[in-house]
């Protein structure tokens, strides 16, 4: 392996926490709907639902459950509530960038000896927030916030930076986003599970495993790429 | 002027109408809120007070109409107005583009002479969808979606493309977004008012007129391009 390569870097539940705060944003709504049948699945049918609309990101998923309150309560929520879900969102959007552990010295020993690219989907100002706040931007070429994570958008990446899919590696914690797509195009997917993955990001795992790798930490990158030269 | 000369063109009331329908939501609104005194000056306070959160686009704007139903009701308005609103933003972003007139003609034929670089800021999603949507990504060498449009977003896109400001013009209908900031910068604003323009983007007017042009129309751009030479 030579420093040719290139690594791309999801962001969300690979470089730092996001999905958990989706996750306890959701156990509040449920906590304030207790009228409300499977919240769970309520809230993912809509949010499914409105992804075409909305895309990804806290101001669509705030949207849905505002959606969810009105149209499944049956006239039984309340205007607070409409009101603590708006402010459920606006917390979330102010919230602080917990670092995953071991990230940031990953990323200062790899950035030494390789060309990092951070490619990130969701609100175009809360993610640019995200990487400001998170002090990782030092360790980065470029950083890429795109709307959605398939083959052709790999593609115009990799073409604008003028790299060859095989030298291309993704690190990530979605299967869909992050590692699928970019071994689809003839690139390595390096897939880190996130103990949270959000239900939307699940795929079939019964796919050909060639170019696809699974590491338990970040810190393992290290070692794999020794490994591979 | 020589081909040197990039343009660069904002596209939401410049290139296809946009405001209009951020105005006949809020018509809606007021319709469906008549105990809201003065629901104008309710939802620009309550827009201008969440931009750090939601930044610019239709999202961000039909949460800060559901926080003014809410909050600005005392419980008078209802569960159906809140599912209305809703509805309202969706109707937004499934809208189809109208393109202003002579947009077409003037971008083919600018084309054909200059490079041009659509910037326009929002939603990532709903601005890339209007530009799929609008056919007019032919005529563009590269499309920048931006959260913010101020000096420094104007330096970093002159820089990725190897511009000097000098040979930078930029055609837009807000003097704050378009034409004072690269004015600023060294380059030339072109500034082509649109009937409707957000108040949030209204400027004091007693700004030095250097390097700031104003045209009636798009199509009056290519005679005063001319008239450069």
């Amino acid at each position: 392996m030579s420093n040719k390569q290139i690594i791309g870097f999801d962001a969300d539940d690979t470089l730092w926490e996001n999905e958990v705060f989706f996750h306890k944003a959701q156990m509040k709504f449920i906590e304030l709907h207790p009228h409300i049948k499977d919240p769970e699945e309520v809230i993912f049918q809509i949010e499914k639902k409105n992804i075409k609309f909305y895309g990804y990101g806290i101001k669509g998923f705030i949207l849905s459950l505002l959606e969810a309150s009105v149209r499944f309560s049956n006239n039984k929520t309340d205007f607070q509530n409409i009101d603590k879900i708006i402010k459920i969102g606006k917390d979330m959007l102010a919230q602080t960038i917990q670092l995953l552990p071991e990230v940031e010295e990953t990323l200062r020993h790899l950035s030494e000896h390789y060309m990092l690219i951070m490619i990130t989907k969701g609100d175009l100002l809360d993610q640019q927030r995200k990487v400001e706040k998170s002090g990782l931007l030092k360790y980065f070429s470029s950083t890429e916030i795109v709307s959605e994570k398939d083959e052709q958008t790999y593609l115009e990446i990799l073409e604008k930076n003028n790299i060859s899919p095989k030298d291309f590696l993704m690190v990530g914690n979605s299967l869909k986003s992050d590692v699928l797509p970019v071994r689809n195009i003839g690139g390595t997917g390096i897939y880190i599970p996130h103990k949270l993955t959000w239900k939307h990001e699940e795929v079939d795992r019964t796919f050909d495993l060639e170019r696809v790798v699974e590491l338990k930490t970040i810190s393992a990158l290290k070692v794999w790429l020794k490994n591979q030269i």
